[in-house]
């Protein structure tokens, strides 16, 4: 991409009328926005590395599913050259989508992305019983297939979709579970601006000594110490041996605050490695 | 299912013929296998409490993708009758399958479950580029639908899948990573029998005074006195306000274990409440 012009150019999780590029146009990045959609999570964090885009968004954790554990790891071992520098929640929102006006006893099939399928089973269960259900790729497959052929067909998807193929949404907010929504993190090449008005939260990960029960204790002792709130702790099981995890902490500050950087100071001392994925306001 | 014989019989996540399934033939409980899939979690998890199975299997985390958090919100909040019984851990090996022996140029059409497709991606660039993909709401379902159609197509599955609807596996073990497993868990109405020679886990879940930046190091505390080692610790959103959460740990030893039965002791005290999971051997 060198030599092009990647000005306000976001690269994110594809393809478009998903629930990622919602959030995006529901919460862009200051100055002009300029969104290209990739196939992987990984070809988004390549495409910020490597300058085609300014910024890269991509899901984190969703309050059903739970971590993205692929962009957790990601950001642990292959990009540790790119910094977190904002994060989104973005509600997740499912409609039911057909391309012209139709009653629900009209509707012979739903098209849907599986974990989109499963999120609306109550609707599903009590309204369309015993209706064919065929898999997509995506949300947004579901309803540019059903947007091609006038066939009595429903797909499950984004009212961004439903509007990009001018397909019709019959029922509304279809999800069983209210709370459903998505974190999405903004990455870039370079740490974020810090703005001393803004609440910030700090994410970091960070490897222990195996084996020695107290490890996440003395981690944990450093915050609690300095009265610092953790809004997040998980482990995951690490790449360079069976049995041996790693930690992702979020916690309030940012790492220049002192009671923050002297925290993790003293943490970088006592830990075989730890990396600060961001500071970023929330 | 009152009257009906359920000895021995299992609920499995289904469809038959997916990792689930390969899973409890390559572990089966002791005693008779009498094995019934489910649809959904929650309805293994139903099965299992109404009697109508005496065990159920479900995943519970995999290494690439990470916990299946519908599993542990269930376990934590709406199951608290059943009680982990054991675990184990099954390699996720994919298989390229047709409905008779084909040569790869030949292959027009390649189906699958999105994340089966995503765990495959770097055999497929290489290999099978520009074939088009199709979705499929289970990687069994994607082996059936090869089967039934005299065409060039190829499925994304399992072995046992294969073998189920008698098709060939072209070739072998195709995922991206050799680290692709799967844990899971056998859940019963009743605590697991102990067995004074196995080696024994717990699990645990529990939540914590809010807003007080210690709480987690009071639990992980109580632990490490003891030399209790952890081998899982999670938060999760509450169910009970937003931005508040509960943890799952997972720690070496039995509850009934002298030190682990004191460490728990003194955590009911402190934590406003928690849930064992089971004691089960590892």
């Amino acid at each position: 991409m060198s030599g092009g012009d990647t000005t306000g150019r976001v690269a994110f999780l594809g393809p478009e009328g998903t629930f990622t590029e919602e959030a995006l146009l529901a919460n862009p990045p200051a100055g002009g926005l300029n969104p290209f959609p990739y196939p992987s999570i990984r070809q988004v964090l390549v495409a910020v590395r490597e300058g085609g885009a300014d910024l890269g968004l991509v899901p984190i954790e969703n309050s059903l599913e739970g971590s993205v554990a692929i962009t957790l790891d990601l950001l642990a071992w292959d990009f540790d050259d790119l910094a977190v520098v904002r994060e989104i929640t973005h509600p997740i929102r499912h409609q039911l989508i057909t391309r012209r006006p139709l009653e629900l006893g009209e509707i012979t099939k739903v098209i849907s992305h599986p974990h989109a399928y499963g999120q609306c089973r109550s609707f599903l269960d009590a309204e369309l019983p015993n209706v064919e259900h065929e898999a997509a790729n995506s949300t947004a497959d579901a309803v540019r297939t059903v947007s091609r052929v006038d066939r009595p067909w429903a797909a499950i998807g984004t009212r961004l979709a439903a509007d990009m193929y001018e397909c019709a949404v019959i029922r509304d907010d279809i999800e069983d579970s209210v709370e459903n929504r998505t974190r999405f993190v903004y990455l870039a090449r370079e740490a974020a601006a810090q703005d001393l008005d803004a609440t910030y939260k700090t994410s970091i990960v960070c490897g222990i000594d195996q084996d020695e029960p107290g490890s996440l204790l003395l981690i944990l002792s450093e915050f609690a110490y300095r009265h610092i709130n953790l809004s997040k702790v998980e482990s995951r099981p690490s790449r360079l041996a069976l049995g041996h995890y790693i930690f992702f902490i979020d916690f309030q500050g940012r790492a220049t605050d002192g009671p923050v950087a002297q925290t993790l100071k003293c943490l970088a001392c006592k830990l075989p490695w730890l990396r600060v994925l961001g500071s970023y306001p929330t």
